[in-house]
């Protein structure tokens, strides 16, 4: 056996079957379900663990929506979705797959609907002053960096950060009201099963899954795969990231070690940008952060402050060796929403430099160059909105503590299974594997690299539908 | 069927048959015949092109080898193998494979034996001037990183790219006495042979290929696949790392498109680093041009002028958008030996940012900062060694391109097939996949990020005598 696939003629019994069997219940699998059972599929969720959830229940409960849904409207905002399209192609990441983004934005405003139509409650009112989960129970928030450089001259900027209302617990919330569905539906859910094989047929096609206890159940139509990512696998980052270790925070639920994406590949499935990451850097909330500068090892910005954390963190971790600090003087100070360590503080630029151990001279040129222009609310280096630029010269300054070893970095694994944007799972030739599907976090979706809050909640639900319907139609 | 596999039960007849069968003849396919026709193991080795050669033969020949070689010693340089193991994990990516990186320094010197015993000549004069292929015929280089920060602080540094003797050919002069060796060995040669298919019986294990015409191969012991890269493949570098499209020069000879990865995923291995690259950016040689700075589109510098060429590169792709320019005064002002353009020329500092398009004042500021250091031959921020540090400050100044549209970058992919230090191909779970082995460039190898010169002749040639005897005892 080179790897966990069994062949259907070891199987001697099927103990249970279904026309669709997905693996897991966040809430790609979730959708999966809805999707495949109200097409009249019979419809089976093996979840390992001992209730549905997943990852997605833990999250902000953030969903990245636009191009004008009932939501955006209702607090006031346009959108439209070329601009949405203009900004996922330009802040996804390198190349990201233009068919999946322009699904996404075209069927965005639909997708809303058919959350709402779950049961998923949004509160029509827009929460200004975050990047992503609100403190309070409204609806809608600036989730990524539409309106900082260089996206806000690509494409009109627009909210689009749809959180179900329930303060400080969205996720559940959120996954609350999609199990309910579930339940509602004629699919069944089998908690505390665990996929540990899929099963093969002589053509290569997937027939069904080997579950716990060595079950066979037969997938009449297709295995649809929503286990997650693989942030809790160190042997699969060691093999494709493995900066990502040096993050405190690994977002996932204990599920996320990566067992959908092998179960793929050992069929042959391909994969996808196995070294991309959502990496968090949430250091500058409240807003005012912002008008500190982020400077790295060598005493160098790198990055417009108010770019989403997202940004901040891919940049400082996987660019700058995780080695960064946010500068501020006096006058900006205040103590960041998420708590940070000062690690230094000094009446002068040079008295912080030499605290921080940067190199003689470094930020001192740094600040003096960006208080040269701040004096006109510009920024040419770096581009930041003009609000958030301001001299920084009145003492004491201090550096609140960006490293990896002093600070939160919240990362989670993007790459994933290689899939067409109907859920159906390729090889590395592109060709379909026959009965396998898959959505979610064990797939790239939309981000390859760059990330915005809401995008995996988003296109799990989005494409995990596609897949529901997909796999009941096979 | 869901990928290039075949099972065994399929296959009518055999066409033919050996011990080992090894796809692919550059210098890991030589290595690995030569080794398994050695122990007496009937070997065939299979070779889509009009004649082995490959990717090593198009190469500067140069193998990175050390710890004190024979020819290190004849040219009067010290080194061991704790200072070329330091130097190779700090040097070669986040975390490369310690234990092939252990195996490779501590065989380092028996290695360079082995290929002086193939008949590979090295004349034991050191070329000091360029960072790998020297424009002698000149045996000993440095092709890498090791004088410069911070690789010289943690190891000593010694040369250790090890050039075959022709003048500007010693790539093809590695080939040449490879093949002969191999000619001359029991092996058998089958050129103009493509391999569609891995043949794979019941228990999953790889038992033969298929080849051009449908001809079934038997391999009773095992098959080794030593078929390069994939930086021909827009797909496959769509999937894992699409920057280097931008590359104006692929490395790699026509067959370097990713067909043994492929193959080897289409019957369960495990992939590692798919997105790592060497990324070449030469523009510092004659090396009086580390004494100019390289500066990104913020004109900031972003490292050690001093560094490998491959260093310079991915620094500049990967972290900087592919948007970099040296910046040179008329002081230090010569050609580079790869032909740049000119991108600018400005009396002043100010006028040369001007015309590159920098942000005002950011070239002026790092400038600045540069030349106050300079002044004691310093250079804190990146710490380029003394002897290339001097101001810069007499006009006429100019600037080299140094971006992807306007200059070379020479690129070629280092992620591949998980291997075990013996060859022995291994799935996502770590597990071997019994009668598969691979070597070369289409496993990952030593570096998995950061590149010397060398690297990939030297752990192909080493890794691929191990697969031989691997596959040859198996």
């Amino acid at each position: 056996m080179s790897g966990e696939v069994r062949e259907l003629r070891e199987v001697a019994t099927w103990s249970d079957s279904a026309d669709v069997v997905v693996v897991g219940l966040g809430a790609a699998g979730a959708a999966v379900a809805l999707e495949a059972s109200g097409t009249g599929a019979e419809t089976l969720v093996l979840e390992r663990a001992a209730a549905g959830g997943g990852t997605s229940a833990m999250s902000g409960g953030v969903l990245y929506l636009g191009g004008g849904t009932a939501l955006q409207k209702a607090c006031g905002f346009e959108d439209s979705c070329e601009a949405m399209y203009a900004y996922l192609m330009a802040s996804c990441g390198d190349s990201p797959d233009e068919a999946k983004v322009r699904l996404y934005c075209e069927g965005s405003c639909e997708h809303y609907a058919w959350l709402v139509a779950q049961g998923v409650p949004f509160k029509p009112v827009f929460y200004d002053g975050c990047s992503g989960e609100p403190p309070t129970d409204d609806g809608l928030v600036w989730s990524g960096s539409e309106r900082a450089h260089p996206f806000c001259e690509l494409a009109r900027p627009a909210p689009r950060g749809h959180v179900p209302q329930l303060e400080h617990q969205a996720g559940p919330m959120l996954m609350r009201a999609l199990l309910a569905a579930v339940a509602a539906s004629s699919a069944r859910v089998a908690a505390g099963q665990r996929c540990t094989a899929l099963v093969r047929d002589d053509s290569g096609g997937v027939v069904g899954v080997i579950a716990s206890g060595e079950r066979a159940i037969r997938a009449r139509r297709g295995v649809v795969l929503t286990t997650g990512g693989f942030i809790h696998n160190d042997a699969m980052l060691a093999a494709h990231q493995p900066l990502l270790t040096r993050c405190k925070f690994r977002v996932g639920a204990e599920g996320d070690d990566g067992s959908g994406i092998r179960l793929g590949m050992a069929v042959g499935a391909g994969t996808v940008r196995m070294n991309a990451a959502s990496i968090s850097l949430p250091v500058t909330q409240p807003w005012g952060l912002r008008r500190g500068i982020l400077v790295n090892s060598q005493g160098q910005r790198f990055v417009n402050e108010d770019a989403y954390y997202g940004c901040l963190g891919e940049r400082a971790l996987l660019s700058h060796g995780g080695r960064a600090w946010l500068v501020v003087d006096d006058a900006i100070f205040e103590q960041p929403e998420y708590p940070r360590n000062v690690a230094a503080v000094g009446e002068s630029p040079t008295e912080l430099a030499r605290e921080l151990g940067l190199p003689p001279g470094s930020l001192e040129s740094t600040l003096a160059l960006y208080n040269l222009h701040a004096a006109r609310a510009e920024d040419p280096v770096f581009r930041k909105a003009r609000e958030y630029v301001v001299a920084l010269e009145t003492p004491p300054f201090g550096a609140f503590d960006c490293t990896t070893e002093g600070s939160l970095y919240a990362a989670f694994t993007l790459g994933g299974l290689r899939t067409d944007p109907d859920g159906q799972v390729l090889d590395p030739e592109g060709r379909p594997i026959s009965g396998l599907f898959a959505a979610g976090r064990c797939t790239s979706g939309l981000s390859v690299g760059g990330y915005s809050s809401g995008i995996s909640l988003g296109d799990g639900t989005f494409f995990g539908r596609r897949a529901g319907r997909s796999a009941a139609r096979a």
